[in-house]
């Protein structure tokens, strides 16, 4: 497929810089393109290498149109402009409507006929799939799942019982939906299991990353909302709700019944502690530790980068000693006959 | 199902204030529940939501009875008592006995005719399972594995070659268990596998959550105590023995040979090193690392609350000058004539 | 099987203090060893053990070996050579070449002879699975997968369209090679799904733990090197890079597009933040956050380790007023007349 370069600012409402006629077939990186090749700018990171390249066109924006050396897409949002773009030229192959013979669905099962079922899948009683839905192979849905429209979800990933997911979810390969909540009570001599009886639902146009799981509620439906993006790895503890739109990289994990707001960012290996608030709009900054609801949107922090070790050894040191550290500081505000302003409280 | 709250004063041993004769169908949130539900209160957050709650009759302490608008059950330990009502009121659907046709087991292994295995389920040769035991959908169960009566195994769980698991255990989707331990050898040029002959035993009633791996030993076993339970996403290296009845949260990690005592709670994401000993009855909070063995009980912490970003921007760019600062102290203290404070290790 | 440690010092290049005729069977650690065993002392930890074991032979370093009580396998690398002999003594149960007839293969995949597929295993079009390589059972491979010869995929291993790994490659269960990576363009009312067009490209003798995410290239591939040891849980983001050799331990994170050089030591639960690069032999401790790039090899940390909780928040209290105490140790330098060394930036 190749698509003339007038076209694409047509359709994507770009401003073109260059010939209109001439045609591109693929995407490729600044660095790796060649003239049949889009590339796109949108990380400043990569601006050196828009000098060199030799792809046949570069989306970018206004102010770094003067420095491309090749014809130009100009569009307020590259990125999402370059997203379009690389959906049209490369689009996803198409799966053949059906059941594979080798899948095994319940005879109470509702499949629409647009839909198709990889091999090895395994669908329980009473699920409803809907149209043009990709369950991939070796997938296992428990009794009563629900799968909205155009959902595509990946090979090998349970979805258990009762679990609703609604339109365009996509979901990655061994993605867990639905598993128990982790719920003991602690009694004599050991742990109660404390059943867990709720669902989760998943809105529309929701992602989940590749090995992420997702508990049931306890006693409510853990909850999902629209547009939510959830990369790999993750950890969503039973009650939890997400609000619309909220993204959360790699490796982080919510713990029970706390709410995150709508449009939140939340970096890699973050932790959230229980039963908080998380109010909309904040943004969460890698490997912070979220020990107290947040009620300003806002930006968050909690990780210190790494140092090299004699030197990271010695302030460690330091951290351990700065009890004593502020003692001969009062010590000598005392002799010096000021007003120590050591305060009292230690939170 | 519905079951007089008089009923379930005398199954339970709890006080009952109230009618004894009005039924319940099911449990509810407090802030959820209606006259046919039951609710329960046992975390301080909610109490608020006691005085306006709708329930039929609430389970609750002592202390709280007094403000509790609806029929009470009294119980030192409300939670617990919840927990076993919630399965009285909810029972799990029960499984088929049988093998499913989808399945594929090899004829040398010995099912239990109470048991089931789920479609496209692979059990290996000579595998041992018990009464009552459900394996999953997608299961694959390695040569010679043994499961304990009345185990549970989600859907899609690997249990590799000679894995035993005691009696109630249940196994949550995507768990891994006997996978190799992660032993290389330096050597010119390299790493040498170094063989993972070991299994893993798993003790009576323990948990294992959604995605949570668990190596097979180097040469002798990995061992879970009986109550163990572990929350999803949790790493057991190889070697690693744990005592009985504690638990973990989401996203730990225990590396190789480490043994951990009984009864000790373990927060989320917390990081435990190499060959330590972890006493009995620790409890270590969120996001830790535990760098040393620990000889005493008690609580241990390691992590830092997150704050506001540009705050915590000041914060640590003053732990990364918090040597210039002892040094100014320092010289403080020698231009006041005071002997200096400063320790000089840096451990 | 038995062997003579005569016959272990000539293959294995040891020099051998002791009986040559004397004759072990299996390997067991110092502790539990019986007089057919063969033990191994590498760690310093286990020094203690050596006086009192009853192993047949013990491999160990020269200087150990004066206080062997057994017989002594002196090797300059004791862990790499017990590797070997734990190997040969050991040797993994063949699998049958062939395809289970629960398998499913598309009729456009080619299966060398001597491969094995294992029971309900999907294996798809045009994928080429070299000599000798083992597939578990209830593994999905994508279209267009290439697997080099002598591979081992565990049970429930995912591998996605295009992704090609080299020979000798090990794969344990859970793992997924090749979901999508996380790109997501932000846009008026949501994100707009990035396609992720490139592959993984895996080398020659990698391993990669149970339940490792691996994503696919945005635009070209992820690409992890020969000899590249990847332990449980970890995830490897989109375009990322590891060089030769580099080791990584559990629950750690790369980011998208950061490149690792050769033979670097990631211990557990590291953050790497995207689009970094990472010099050849870095060291980076557990738990440390990598948030700059590093240009010279040593080693680097980041972590804390924990303490007693009540000592703990005494010095969080003292991390979140180092500000203050800044503050006061200016006033006191102004007071005596001294000038600030207070440095004004905060980074």
């Amino acid at each position: 497929m190749s698509i003339a370069v007038g076209e694409l600012a047509v359709r994507f409402g770009c401003e073109l810089v260059g010939d209109p006629d001439r045609r591109v077939q693929r995407v490729a990186t600044l660095a790796a393109a060649d003239p049949d090749s889009l590339a796109f700018l949108a990380n400043p990171q990569y601006r050196r290498q828009l000098a060199t390249t030799r792809a046949g066109v570069v989306v970018l924006d206004a102010a770094s149109a003067s420095q491309c050396p090749s014809a130009a897409l100009i569009s307020a949002n590259p990125y999402a402009t370059y997203a379009r773009i690389a959906a049209l030229l490369h689009p996803e192959p198409p799966a053949r409507p059906g059941v594979h013979p080798g899948a095994c669905v319940d005879e109470r099962a509702s499949i629409d006929a647009s839909a198709s079922v990889g091999a090895q899948a395994v669908i329980g009683a009473h699920c409803r799939i809907g149209e043009r839905v990709q369950i991939g192979a070796g997938c296992v849905l428990g009794e009563g799942v629900e799968i909205g429209a155009d959902c595509l979800v990946h090979p090998r990933v349970t979805i258990e019982r009762g679990v609703r997911l609604g339109a365009r979810v996509r979901v990655q390969s061994g993605a867990v939906i639905g598993s128990d909540g982790f719920g003991f009570a602690r009694d004599a001599g050991g742990w109660v299991v404390v059943p867990q009886l709720g669902a989760v639902r998943i809105g529309d146009d929701v992602e989940i990353g590749a090995n992420t799981t997702i508990d049931r509620g306890a006693i409510e439906d853990t909850v999902i909302g629209a547009g939510v993006k959830l990369d790999n790895h993750i950890q969503i503890a039973h009650n939890v709700q997400i609000g619309e739109h909220t993204v959360m990289a790699a490796c982080s994990g919510i713990s029970g019944s706390t709410r995150i707001g709508a449009r939140c960012m939340i970096a890699g290996m973050v932790g959230i502690v229980g039963h908080l608030d998380i109010c909309d709009d904040v943004i969460i900054t890698g490997m912070s530790m979220v020990a107290h609801s947040i009620k300003t949107p806002g930006v968050y922090s909690g990780g210190i980068p790494a140092a090299p070790a004699a030197l990271w050894r010695r302030l460690a040191a330091r951290f351990r000693r700065s009890e004593a550290l502020a003692q001969r500081v009062m010590r000598l505000e005392r002799a010096a006959g000021m007003e120590s302003k050591e305060d009292r409280s230690h939170d």
